[in-house]
């Protein structure tokens, strides 16, 4: 029988609420996830899960293998409730892919880094259309919110768990530069149009804050500057809705679409 | 000197609350808008205004212009924060903007058609967009969540108080279909591709819900079906970003580039 947790301050649902929160450091590293559908593709992804947390009243589907080794927890409603804030009663902790710089220069590079981005929504949305087009992986620049905050997880759709994300810095951007990779940086108006930016080499595009766009000592990083051209009355583009359009304007290029 | 609301139970708050959570039929129509900018943009836009509500310790800037005769109620500061949840201080009553099925067929028709979307983010995100690539509307079936939902308001970053938006139905459809748009619904899988879709010319986009897609009755009203070609491992695409990408590719075949 798995043992029952009952009290709130358990140092283990601690460490959960931490890892669901994307506090790495205060989780011993693991990432949380929540509900069946995450950890079901954090199994098939090969990731390694070290712990499983059940509401006692929650039974797993037979469909879904658990590993006869793997810890499962079981925890009273209440302290289950406050530790997740989840109606989905499946919880687990996570070792996170790891990956280097260097799995984002497989094949043809084409590389999403974001710098500042601070909605998770926006960051989960990107990591999905990332994978989506094609894309070898991201790099999260400082002041990027955690990928492995639930809300970035949940707008990815699981795609945080395949996707290569390397958590990087200036000494990245030579390492891809040095490798082949231009470097593009995406602002509202002024540079290259899209359409003739030349997606099709190895590129890494990068993204910048909500609201303060790219800084200055990024900008001054990029060998050039694109722009998605916008017809209408306002320039306006949500940040992962522009990063989406330049992922699917690359993977079209790549295509060889007229 | 204005009047002072110190009540929570205040009939004009009450009023106030429905209108910001998109309520018009408890708010006698109106809509809420909250923060200094939306109010700004609803001026200039020509909305009218019927009330501003201000909290005290809230002044307006001096640049911001009010007509001599627009109502301005002072709030108490608890009783600003439970009606609006917004640190901002600023709210105000607005009459919605009108706009006839008429409106989205002037120029050439680049319609956005939603049904079920409920997601206020994603509903906000593609008023956005649309504007921004000039579609000429967009129309809200039923099972969409309202354009006037706070969420949606601020992720349409005031483009919902600018661009046409209509609440439709198949009658809408219909009407589209006799003045020469062509209707296209969008499917993650099996239609024709998007670059090859033929979007110069008048058409609507239908777009289905986040989770089940368009119904079986939609896809029936459409003269075709359009998808966006992934090359990555999955199709999967957040909706906003579905739509953002096809009027995107709209855009870019209006504007005649290879």
């Amino acid at each position: 029988m798995p043992f029952l947790i009952t009290s709130r301050t358990n140092p283990r649902l601690k460490q959960l609420r931490a890892a669901l929160d994307g506090l790495t450091r205060l989780s011993e590293g693991y990432i949380g996830i929540e509900g069946e559908h995450l950890l079901e593709e954090a199994l098939r992804s090969g990731l390694e899960v070290k712990s499983v947390f059940l509401r006692e009243d929650r039974v797993l589907p037979a469909s879904l293998i658990l590993p006869p080794t793997l810890e499962v927890i079981s925890v009273a409603k209440d302290a289950f409730v406050s530790a997740t804030e989840s109606p989905q009663g499946v919880a687990a902790l996570v070792i996170p892919p790891r990956h280097s710089p260097e799995a984002l220069l497989r094949g043809k590079p084409l590389i999403v880094v974001t710098e500042a981005l601070q909605d998770p929504g926006n960051l989960g949305t990107l990591i999905r259309t990332a994978e989506a087009f094609g894309a070898t992986g991201l790099v999260t620049l400082s002041g990027t919110v955690s990928p492995w905050n639930q809300k970035a997880l949940r707008a990815s759709a699981g795609s945080a768990l395949r996707l290569p994300i390397v958590a990087g810095d200036t000494a990245t951007i030579d390492l891809l530069r040095r490798n082949g990779v231009r470097i593009l940086a995406a602002v509202p108006a002024d540079g290259i149009p899209a359409t003739k930016a030349g997606l099709v080499e190895p590129c890494a595009i990068l993204l910048g804050n909500e609201g303060a766009g790219l800084s200055a000592s990024m900008l001054g990083l990029a060998d050039e500057r694109i722009t998605i051209p916008t017809p209408g009355p306002t320039e306006s583009l949500n940040a992962a809705v522009a990063g989406s359009i330049l992922l699917y304007e690359a993977a079209r290029q790549r295509a060889g679409e007229q």
